[in-house]
């Protein structure tokens, strides 16, 4: 059985390389206040994010451990990690939920230092706007100088595991949609089976399913299931992003549900080559960029940059950074965990996407999930 | 089968009684950015909002029509629903991730009007920290004085249909609970056997479920289900929050794993007692901290406070405002749908929590979960 959780080591290290690069960039703390980030240095795995009602804060000093300011429903949990100074406020609170021991403890730890915030691409401050108002007025607020982005762009072994086992379970449950999809059944019915398969293959909980449903292909991604039945002709396109241990996987496999158009194949194989060409690109010294031109140059450019991207990191988040687009010009390094997503347009607007998960290793990239070559057919 | 979706009609009354208050409160527009926010506006429903790469803008101007500032990837399911004027850009963009298109989008909708952004409780803003501090530089961002709050908080009967159906498939789940759980079993495999009960019962997805496990009572109601074996003599709670079309339900079970402890099962009825004390008083006239009173009068005080309130709204999200705390004033109304969640210390520092969901209505409330009387023995 996979080991759940990290060992301490792992949290000193990413705290570790923090502070070397809050030094560097004169910063006395990082304020976090988003559930990954907040898990990145402590471990503290919940689903209790699920509810708005409390905020969590976490304070990275440029020295010693992290201190936790949190609602006291989280303390126990909180106090299972390898986190010592924890201070608690009874939350919801009317008046002052939990902002004046914040500014407190950042003034305790910070003096009178700056204090740097993820603020760029992808991140949001989880506060109030009129509580994160009163913050700056009272403490030096700056960038993070995108510090918590630089760390967790790239993985541990650790984390590595955790991925590649989500990847393996989401797998199993891909190879199980022959055995229930049949042509007559709603989409909302397979959408609800291939969670359960999910389950059944052993993921924690499944976060994230979309659905692509039609005739030579599909309009967008990110429509939810419908009470619509499939149809003979139609591809059936699932993509998972499920959870084990905290960490996510994210790629999608299309079924052709009776036979299929010869352009669909025709498409599919262009996707196919793509995240091969992808896959041969995918390597130190590359950049984010190199890896979107890579199969933008099989799939054609026009209709399918729609989706805006062609990949990008994965981790304790379903999308993480870089993106697979033509501006991003962020270094491909060793231990960056990534999906593989060339999109293609089918016939008038519709599309197809096909998806893998890869990580960098020395010398190229090693596979996460298993590459699809065909489609697979279900008659 | 329950119909997904609402009728226009039921978008524009919202809209119309926010810009009712926001006239009230000399506002320009209001600007959206959270996930439920949006979609209460605008019937936009997706889970994509899983992908931090992106933020959402949604501007309600002070008369007409709702505006969709968005990534182009959302414009397909964007103008399946009645918004009209829909603005994208193609996301994610290093150099301008879509603040240029939304302070434009503002300057002509807003003039020179102020713009209210939730603000208080339970809200953040979902867009970069930087570019929302770029955004208060170039137009006038005020509190939106708690329009949104004061809005959502209220449902309509639409929306009351869809958490009642959300509570019947919860009810069908916890009544499986017996036919699967076991003496022996990990938590970790009842919790994916819960939540595959769920969506075999019909839930669209299971966002939420938290256990509390332990002889005599559990520590906490957050940590995640350890791959610990279940022994003779624990009591086992299950909370979900599971959705169907949009909105959740919110209540747990606790079951006892062979014979209980007689403490255990005095503590339950303590809580069911709490409940239906609660439910006495949860009718229009009374406030949020009157339902609070009426419940911790049955189990008492201290420890059981931790967790901070003994429930909450519900709707969109797992938790609403208001709060059942002693602080939270907030006047009970027709059409509220609330949890019902007290809390209560069985031994040296384990606690039980019982839930249940209500709906306000003119004389009273209406149950919307099987109010449970017993706790239920599986042997």
């Amino acid at each position: 059985m996979m080991q759940r959780g990290f060992l301490d080591k792992e949290f000193q290290n990413r705290v570790s390389l923090a502070q070397g690069l809050m030094v560097k960039n004169n910063l006395s703390a990082l304020l976090l206040t988003t559930e990954p980030d907040v898990r990145y240095f402590t471990g503290f795995l919940t689903q209790f994010w699920q509810s708005p009602a409390r905020p969590w804060f976490l304070i990275v000093p440029a020295s010693g451990k992290p201190i936790a300011v949190i609602p006291s429903i989280g303390y126990s949990l909180m106090n299972s990690t390898w986190i010592d100074d924890i201070r608690t406020w009874l939350a919801p609170n009317m008046v002052d939920d939990g902002i004046g021991l914040l500014i407190d403890t950042l003034n305790e730890v910070a003096k009178d230092g700056r204090i740097g915030i993820p603020d760029g691409l992808e991140s949001h401050v989880r506060m109030p706007y009129a509580d994160m108002k009163k913050l700056s007025e009272e403490v030096d607020i700056s960038s993070d100088y995108g510090i918590v982005r630089q760390l967790r762009m790239v993985k541990s072994e650790a984390e590595i595991n955790k991925i590649r086992h989500a990847c393996s379970i989401a797998d199993n449950a891909f190879n199980s949609v022959k055995d229930f999809a049949e042509i007559g059944m709603t989409q909302s019915n397979i959408n609800r089976k291939f969670q359960s398969a999910c389950l059944q293959s052993g993921a924690d909980s499944v976060p994230y399913v979309s659905m692509g449903l039609g005739a030579g292909g599909y309009y967008d991604v990110i429509s939810p299931a419908a009470d619509i039945q499939i149809k003979d002709g139609d591809i059936l396109m699932l993509d998972t992003g499920l959870m084990w241990d905290g960490y996510f996987c994210d790629f999608d496999r299309n079924f052709s549900m009776g036979k299929p158009d010869p352009r669909v194949i025709s498409c599919h194989g262009y996707l196919v080559d793509a995240v091969m060409a992808g896959l041969e690109v995918a390597k130190s010294g590359s950049t984010a960029a190199d890896i979107f031109h890579a199969m933008a140059k099989i799939t054609g450019a026009g209709k399918a940059l729609e989706a805006g991207r062609f990949g990008h990191g994965l981790g304790m988040q379903l999308t993480e950074w870089p993106s697979f687009i033509p501006d991003d010009h962020t270094e491909i390094v060793e231990g960056m965990v990534l999906t593989l997503e060339p999109s293609i347009e089918t016939i008038d607007g519709r599309i197809m996407v096909h998806e893998e998960n890869i990580v960098i290793r020395k010398d190229g990239a090693e596979k996460l999930s298993t590459f699809y070559k065909e489609m697979v057919i279900i008659e």
